[in-house]
């Protein structure tokens, strides 16, 4: 990344080079190749996965005014200008080279990919590894790596010998595994490995109607249990979505609202019944504190847990980290998200996490932009912590340097033996 | 509001201008318009609704610190004077001087009134709009005007339409509709309309005893979407109370202490029985995030959802602004309470929350200090939250004015058509 | 407490002196008077409970650099000297003269010691108290003096009036009550008194296992009204856990890990079942919103209910320490758990819990550095709180000095009867 003007402090140039050294984004997603119109690029930048009210625009956001200011200049603007200047720039350089650009110049060594890839017009992880002059590694994600299996499978039995190879076969070729269970049923999760008995007559009921989404709580512990065979097996840390959810995770529920490479169909979603009322709450962010059971389970097999965002349960992850050795965390995309806001919720999970615990991600998505602006939060929010621990003696600078250089990139190298 | 000294920090004339111009107040009560003993001043600044124990006194709380601070000078005299000093001071003036003062300084330029207006020691909206040199307008409390309906009806049948008449003829003459269902039986919303019979059903048993505080949950969503309906036809936004509550909602609640006009009954709250126990979490403080699959039931209808208060939910509340197109959000009373701590929790709100979506509401109540001092500590923590944006560069001066312009003003004026 | 750089700001003298002035340390317990192996220490150092993962340490924690930054220099090190160089100094001098230095420089007045002692390793509270240069009072562990009454009740009906005695006995010779049930069985309190008839069918049971810790719910509402009628008589407040726990609460639990004397035997803790696992994210911890009813029952009692720690649901607390005329807070752990991050979670308790209703503790648990480190933190905090608000004109410097005698000592004086 380049350093003139990301960060907001004065720093002593130890630290200084040790916050601009290149990152690993142990979470990111594919972005868009095609050129788009203000109002699927605003849809993008949402959460809501929808345009704004009348008479409002969704680059009156925090992470809109961002764009504005932080990737301007990127693309050779000057910082500040208007929405419609800014994508009128977008739309001349073209997709390519704003990919280019905006990837390049986040500063990012490897990119860790969610398995979901997306539809045709999202940049495949080797593309957005050469747009972004960084190295790419695959996360398997396992609720899709199940539908795969159920469309396939022919009995209960073979759809249990079926998934155990296929995460198996996806976590050779992949640093990790991850869950997005929480959009699903939320992480009140039952931390008992089902009986075999239990899974074979659910995975019957199951292959009846393989199109849908997994609902079962049988399956789902069973798919999670089965994960965690996989990543001991494979030496691959566990993923965990928690925290906020981009469109109430309607990309990962059964029904709502379809999202296929990055688009979003909007308005196919229905006045929600009471099950999915009382479910919903859940589906649209849900704190780590109820899987805990389930990580304690987990512990003694020695597969690292890793959850993400967390936002806003981030202090009690933050907790997690520390009260459980098995335990990772990042703010993720809450860093994109609430942009100059990001500097207090780092604060916060630097409050009790483990300096060895934490990790950088960018729950990048959409459009370049998400990529480049977690980093740049990222970068700033840990600078302006720094900055004031040393300022007030409280850390000496290797102190310093040594975080800055864990939580950017050697946490992640470690855990995930890059 | 005059600018001497108001502002915590240097800001640019026009952001200054911007924050100091004359706001809309979306959610206040009236005040009291006579003279105040010491413990009944006390009383009504306290969310205890109690005197302070003994030994202590509620001025040594932030709202009673900012009280002396912020309020002594409005009545002239120095900052910072004792509270018997003060208070005597208010006592010299009178209530209706004081009121002048306090609500002329506050700069508001509408108050919306919650329609639950109080006894006769309580300024009703003209009064205090015209004591603050302001406008009114007024919202629709939808519990209290069930409560009308059930006195009055016959049958069940009647007690439908004239629920329907009811909200309606009220709804002409307001601007938004506003529910206290959190502090009755919290925000686990199921969002599913009861079918006509299940309501007759339920309001059959409700005439028999038509006295008592709503609830039945079925009667409780009947109204949740009599009052839909009604928004909707009207184009009135529907306002809901959540997070803390001031004397763990008794001024709502079945049983409990009864508070007329500002006065709280002490010392009439029994010993709660094992059900009460059991809701009273939800009455003194309920999040928005279970009310979740309630608002995405509301959302094809087209019907505002405005989450009132929030703390010490806000972040969760952030969050479903940005994530649901029809939700809107304040801090209100959390300004006045936490006083100088308030910059600290609009800081939280800015994280998320899209700019178009939140709205200043003061939360005032009681006494005019309340409204005075939401003003204020709204403007300051806004100015704090501004300028640290502008001296790092992260905003411009014209996106500070903007955001200003809409959070205090503007917002409100689209979704209420003021 | 010495002044020369404990403070990071500039502070009128008598605000200096009085946040330098010797506290009251409402919450500790006893630390370890043997010398420790560095993975002793480091255990002793962590919310796990256990080493740091492999290729880590626990010294790369919030309170592992605080060791080295504040601790070092009352050994006679630089600040920020590495962790091997802070043992090896510790070793050489002894936990005698480690104890004695840390403890006398941590400026306490009076230690309330949780009554649950410690082991042979663990100092007892007058060595403790004479190692600090301070007085000690005692806090009865009232789920401890339970398990003694059941293994010596020969019946239900011996039960509850042994039950009775033995807290009265105990709470003559000491200042409060504590209970623990949060790590147990969470803070979901059922505000009834369960009948009599109830309680001896339950303590019937009880005694035919006597060993076991407390699980019954009847029995768990028993011991705490039991507790309430003595807290009454005696005149003394009632403690509550709240908040994150110490290795999952395993010292507390069922099962689980055993901590004896400050030693945590790792490894015993067997995969959870499905009972425990849902158990367990309130062992892990539990905030105090659940318990209001029972606080609610309490209130006319006139017994003081403390929240001790509270941390992440502090904001809950504080609003509830202004909301309940009997509820008072402090943030405990947290101070030293978090380190410089601490200065934001007093922030947050300051926004809305009445100064009188707040009290100091240091949660201080295992080695003396965290008593020293919680006392320091606290007072740091503070100091930056206090010169924010001196230096925006929001609080007169009598208001600072008053506000930090109340929490420092001036409120546990008043309650405590000190």
């Amino acid at each position: 990344m380049r350093s003139d003007g990301v960060l907001p402090v004065e720093l002593p140039d130890a630290v200084r080079e040790a916050l601009l050294a290149p990152l690993v984004d142990q979470n990111c997603h594919g972005v868009r190749r095609d050129d788009l119109t203000r109002a699927r690029f605003e849809t993008l930048l949402s959460d809501a996965g929808t345009p704004a009210p009348p008479g409002t625009t969704h680059f009156d956001t925090p992470v809109g005014t961002a764009v504005r200011r932080w990737c301007a200049p990127v693309l050779g603007l000057a910082p500040h200008v208007p929405p419609a200047v800014y994508l009128a720039r977008r739309a001349e350089l073209g997709a390519t080279e704003v990919n280019r650009r905006l990837l390049g110049a986040a500063g990012i060594a490897t990119f860790l990919f969610d398995g979901d890839l997306g539809g045709p017009e999202v940049l495949p992880p080797a593309e957005m590894g050469h747009a972004g002059g960084a190295g790419t590694a695959r996360v398997v994600h396992i609720e899709r790596a199940e539908e795969e299996v159920a469309r396939a499978a022919v009995s209960g039995v073979s759809y249990i010998s079926a998934l155990a190879q296929s995460l198996a076969a996806r976590a050779v070729r992949a640093v990790a595994l991850k869950s997005v269970t929480a959009h699903r049923s939320g992480l009140h999760l039952d931390p008992a490995r089902p009986s075999r008995g239990a899974v074979i007559a659910a995975a019957t009921r199951r292959l009846a109607c393989p199109g849908g989404r997994l609902a079962d709580q049988v399956l789902l512990r069973h798919l999670l249990w089965t994960a965690v065979d996989v990543a001991r097996e494979y030496g691959r840390p566990l993923q965990f979505h928690t925290g906020h959810t981009r469109y109430g995770g309607a990309h990962a529920g059964r029904g709502g609202r379809a999202v296929h490479g990055g688009r979003v169909d909007v308005g196919t979603l229905g006045t929600p019944d009471a099950a999915e009322g009382r479910a919903l709450p859940g589906r649209y962010g849900a704190g780590p504190a109820p899987m805990t059971g389930f990580i304690v389970a987990v512990q003694p097999v020695g597969v690292p847990v890793v959850l993400l965002h967390c936002h806003p349960f981030h202090r009690r992850a933050a907790y997690l980290a520390g009260a459980l050795p098995n335990v990772y965390v990042d703010v993720g995309a809450a860093l994109t998200r609430s942009a100059t806001g990001s500097a207090a919720v780092m604060a916060e999970l630097l409050e009790l996490a483990p300096f060895h615990k934490q990790l950088f991600g960018s729950g990048g998505h959409g459009v370049a932009e998400t990529c480049h602006l977690g980093a740049l939060h990222y970068r700033r929010g840990l600078a302006g912590a720094l900055a004031a621990r040393l300022a007030d003696g409280e850390w000496s600078v290797s102190d310093a340097v040594r975080v800055a250089q864990m939580i950017g990139s050697g946490n992640a190298r470690r855990i995930y033996r890059l």
